[in-house]
């Protein structure tokens, strides 16, 4: 199959003065990936006419297909349409269809159009409309040079709805007949990116040509991404698979179709299959736990308390921790976070508990304990355990990773897993 | 005073497959911007020799300088040096400097130089290097075509050390005898921009047009900037400020100089200034107020707890709110919301309280009490006030404005502030 050759072409003062990061190409890429297609090259310019039909008189000579990204608004720095139409010595016309999603898009929002508005329905003469479904602005296409030019608003939530319903099918169309791309995706815990490559190749070796194997770092899980381009490459990848779920056991989190789901969310599924409740006791991670499973929406089914007790009076007046424990042990102690996990259990009546206690930094560490040392307690009544950890790091990168270690254990727990995490013993102090 | 072109050159295949979303031209952007110069064009290719040498060709040749990033690494797929070098027709040479970088770098890391490490110092004969005081990739420039070109690296914290401690200088120096770039800037909060782009052009016309004025949206800080260009307009920038400050009373946050502080950092130090602590009580956001706070280094000093109270059941044991108030007024009322601050100060002898509870979505919306709805209190024991607001959105935009509400109420009260906040006015609800 003969790879297209697809450009990029972005407009926008904001993505180049630093005010504005662009995910929109991060977005186009991502969604043509999925149908087998690599960007070779983007180009980025500022609102400036003169640049834009350059660079299209350039990009559309050298690609099959040219993606414009932005330009499209009421504005007068909006030079899309304007810039394609002389790129290719073509008149702007006023579009009837244009035209007609301007006014219904008004009288939805009963506003009048006004002449700022119309200037979106003005659009190179002969164009095809990719209609918006969200916003005022209608995508185009026309074919110049030998080469597909798509042109696609800048506002995200409007690129991806077009992608997906519009353009992507067009280029499925494209490739018909073609043996199709099909990906299978994973999500993974408690491997760093370069030590699953490494284990995947010292254990797995030789893995098969057909079977593309593809990483993606995340925050905190991986996606792990297995591509394969024909059907031949189907039974090969099904024992790709069976052997990574043997290798990697419970750092594999599940497998996805559709969009990632966090940690937090898998923790809370799992608890509401089951009809379970959770509370939480932070010290050092200072109620992220508790924010990460709140972000959830219907979080409240399984999420019961979050007690976030800074100080060591807190520990005692919230979570009932003997001071003398404290006095004893220190506040990063397993005595400390066993009694902390204990009251939180019995405060809130849920069924399972996540308590940690460590120093974030940059203050507060001593010889015996650094700046890292965290300890964790997970599980219930009849199954608590508690473990020590090491965790180096700058103070919010530690609260993240603590944070996201003690949701995936107790994904575990919930999973009755015993096979150990990986972090459990590289990371063990103490 | 002559613009400086400058372009930009990318190279990594991560940049162009969605993997990562390239966060280091608008780095670029804004650190140049500082200097007064804007970047107009930039083109991302993916890791292949022949593209990076024709675009390295037809980029010096339209630009004044050339800015390439990424490609310095020392795998087989980093070719910025060997493009460089065939652009110029020029060998690449072992460059002792750069050789001698390698040779340190890795004796403090009681590593052995190894062959694909000593790639990184094979560079363009003739070059001069750019020291790199993080990682084992030096930079370089040369000059080609009238044009000078700078090799950075793609690791951000190196690219930042490099840009702000040797090329930005090197910028300055073209610059001297110009007039130079001053800028201001203040943190705002609780005005968006499309809002406080009005209010300045409606209540401070005539704005004078040397004293050119920037925003850069912020979540939740707006940034407000003052930029001048030489220095017969100081005069005329420092009557602008006065009536900036006068219009926007206590929506501005601080004057920054250096990096912007977090809403969350602002509170805590003001806090600290006067000996003083703070207790969050929090149902709809989840500990993310808590969370945000203790994000700060040092926020023991003055955060001393947060109390998660999801259910009704862990308002009253918690926070010792009255069931009878919950069953008369509901979660989401002044009378549970005044319960849950109060409960909180006497339990945790805090000074100061920020409490919250509301209806984040998407379910759990009501006629009288529709998604969007959340009860505020703040304040200390002797002055406790509370208002209901209605804040529409996704419940993850919904849970950090109503945090960051939170948050600059209580700035407000540390600064014994009087006037209004805007978002008082124009999100009351009830």
């Amino acid at each position: 199959m003969k790879q297209i050759k697809v450009q990029l072409l972005l407009t926008g003062n904001e993505l180049l003065n630093g005010d504005v990061v662009d995910t929109n190409s991060a977005m186009i890429a991502r969604e043509l990936a999925e149908t087998g297609i690599e960007i070779k090259r983007k180009v980025t310019v500022s609102d400036d006419l003169s640049l834009l039909v350059a660079e299209i008189g350039q990009m559309s000579t050298a690609a099959d297909v040219l993606i414009i990204n932005g330009g499209l608004g009421p504005t007068t720095d909006d030079f899309t349409a304007q810039a394609l139409a002389q790129a290719m010595n073509v008149p702007l016309a006023q579009h009837q269809q244009a035209y007609q999603h301007l006014v219904s898009w008004c009288q939805q929002r009963d506003t009048i159009l006004n002449p700022a508005n119309l200037k979106q329905a003005l659009l190179p003469q002969g164009c095809d409309i990719i209609a918006n479904r969200i916003g005022s602005a209608v995508g185009f296409k026309v074919r110049h040079n030998n080469c597909e030019i798509y042109c696609t608003p800048g506002v995200p939530a409007e690129l991806k709805v077009m992608l997906e319903q519009q353009i992507l099918p067009d280029f499925a169309e494209k490739t018909t007949g073609q043996d199709k791309t099909q990906i299978t995706k994973f999500q993974i815990f408690g491997l760093g990116e370069s030590k699953l490559q490494q284990l995947i190749h010292d254990e797995l070796a030789p893995w098969p040509d057909d079977v593309e194997l593809g990483f993606r770092a995340g925050d905190p899980l991986l996606e792990l991404k297995l591509t394969t381009r024909s059907s031949a490459a189907d039974a090969e990848k099904a024992q790709c698979i069976t052997k990574l779920k043997a290798l990697l056991g419970n750092h594999i989190v599940a497998e996805i179709n559709g969009p990632p789901k966090s940690l937090a969310q898998h923790v809370l599924d799992r608890l509401t299959e089951k009809g379970q409740t959770l509370a939480t006791a932070e010290s050092c991670t200072g109620g992220l736990i508790a924010s990460l499973l709140t972000q959830v929406p219907g979080s409240s089914q399984a999420f019961e308390a979050g007690f976030v007790t800074y100080s060591n009076d807190m520990k005692s007046q919230m979570l009932g921790v003997d001071p003398r424990i404290l006095a004893n042990h220190g506040a990063v102690s397993r005595e400390t976070i066993q009694a902390m996990a204990e009251g939180a259990l019995e405060r809130s009546a849920a069924d399972y508990v996540i308590a940690v206690s460590g120093v974030a930094g940059p203050g507060g560490g001593s010889k015996e304990k650094p700046v890292g040392t965290v300890w964790l307690a997970w599980g219930s009544k009849t199954d608590l355990k508690c473990h020590c950890f090491l965790i180096p790091g700058t103070r919010l990168a530690f609260q993240r990773y603590v944070a996201a270690i003690g949701l995936d254990l107790i994904r575990r727990s919930l999973n009755d897993c015993n096979d150990p995490a990986n972090y459990l013993i590289e990371r063990s102090f103490k």
